[in-house]
């Protein structure tokens, strides 16, 4: 294929469903000029209870998917996925994003203490990822994980500004915070919705990391260091979301979480095929 | 096959996940002699929040795997899939049960007022399948149905006793309560483990329905009017459980809904192989 084919070429992002989009629209602000393919598993979500052998599975299926629509980046924008891939810089000769990585280094950056909390899912929390990420970074950081899987449903109920969703973050928050962190790592996608409703309970002294941010600073420092090659175009790149179900009401969620960047198709597909 | 053989071969049960245990044991308390084999499908779990198309694309594919084990019926033991087959009696020359239709039936027995509320997962909720069971047993009745998507995580926290379980339970029950039912369905497999729950919130003159027992009830008649064979063994059966996940925890979980009735064997299985 032809450099400036490559250029053009969509960058892959996907996620077990649609709180990656979260990511996406991290990406988007970043770099407008580049086309998206997002691929949200919602036939098999969510990852976050599943074992890592099933998990990495899926991550392969989703890969190798993405790669039969002529990507030239994979970003792998769901925490569970990416702590099966942790530490691992290509899929299928081309560059691969995660999450977990880039949320363990702004954390790293804005801790003082040394005292990280990880508020994540069970699989994040089990498989320990962000220890493992932030320990390379600096051994000496003291982690606390907590696996909160209530918040998922809170966010999907709509319910992020009521007060029983402040007793169940309470809840979850409450062991972090005895530990003395003054960062918490928000270890979903879907965490940044909660986001008021975190800092309520923390307070304004810790800090919230959210992945999104770092991950598309990252992507972009590897276009302009011509790792990935950059699209030329200086018109608005397009989006495209490939979802394996299509439960009601999934557009306007997807366009509701991405804002004012608009979806260009939103496409029903099967993996297998 | 001889008959004598056919007699042996074990029904065949399958789930989502794990909550269709409380149909195995309900089914074991009814049929001692009996050999299961039960497919939790932990690997794409849950099925409440997907759409009526993939589920049926699940339920078609559980239902082969379970006739690949040669099993003389096959129960399904999840009201979200239950919902895609209802009034299908049948399934590969199979007979075939679903939850809705023996827990509509029980409903309709014990309420006065002909006013029923039914609690389900969104998936459940959103095809009305006890609503159109329901109405072809009385277009009288008076149905309100409420999905409630937290309940299904609070159970799995194993906070079923909890101040913060109440507060969920009694948001999604006032709706129902406000509408003058006297009986309400529990429409999904894990809900019964929140009984207590239920109960503080309805006070004591509402009824609440367990399918798992009416399920058993119709499977033991059928075999009494040999629709199916009954095993002539006078040994207590088998219970073979298959999932496509094995996240950890799994076995002490299982055994745990299964109370006294022993497990014979716990294995992984991907159901394309």
């Amino acid at each position: 294929m032809a450099q400036q084919d490559k250029a053009q070429q969509p960058i892959g992002v996907f996620d077990s469903g649609i709180g990656g989009l979260t990511v996406l629209k991290a990406l988007c602000q970043a770099l407008p000029n580049e086309n998206f393919v997002y691929l949200g598993d919602t036939a098999r979500l969510p990852y976050g209870m599943k074992s890592a052998q099933t998990i990495k599975k899926y991550v392969e299926q989703n890969a190798q998917y993405l790669c039969r629509q002529d990507v030239k980046a994979i970003v792998v924008a769901c925490n569970s996925a990416s702590s099966v891939i942790l530490g691992q810089k290509q899929m299928n000769s081309h560059p691969l994003y995660n999450v977990i990585e880039p949320g363990a280094q702004k954390a790293a950056q804005v801790s003082d203490s040394k005292r990280i909390g990880v508020l994540a899912t069970k699989a994040t929390a089990s498989g320990a990822a962000y220890v493992r990420a932030l320990q390379e970074l600096d051994p000496e950081f003291h982690i606390t994980q907590q696996a909160a899987p209530l918040l998922v449903p809170l966010v999907e109920e709509g319910w992020e500004n009521d007060p029983l969703t402040n007793l169940v973050v309470f809840r979850y928050l409450t062991p972090l915070l005895e530990t003395g962190v003054d960062t918490i790592i928000m270890g979903c996608t879907h965490y940044p919705v909660l986001k008021q409703a975190l800092a309520k309970a923390t307070g304004p002294h810790i800090h919230l990391v959210d992945s999104a941010e770092t991950i598309a600073s990252e992507v972009q420092r590897d276009i302009e260091c011509e790792r990935i090659a950059a699209n030329p175009s200086s018109e608005r790149g397009w989006i495209r979301i490939l979802t394996t179900d299509s439960p009601p009401g999934l557009k306007k969620l997807a366009q509701r979480i991405l804002g004012d960047h608009t979806i260009s198709s939103i496409e029903h597909v099967d993996l297998q095929t």
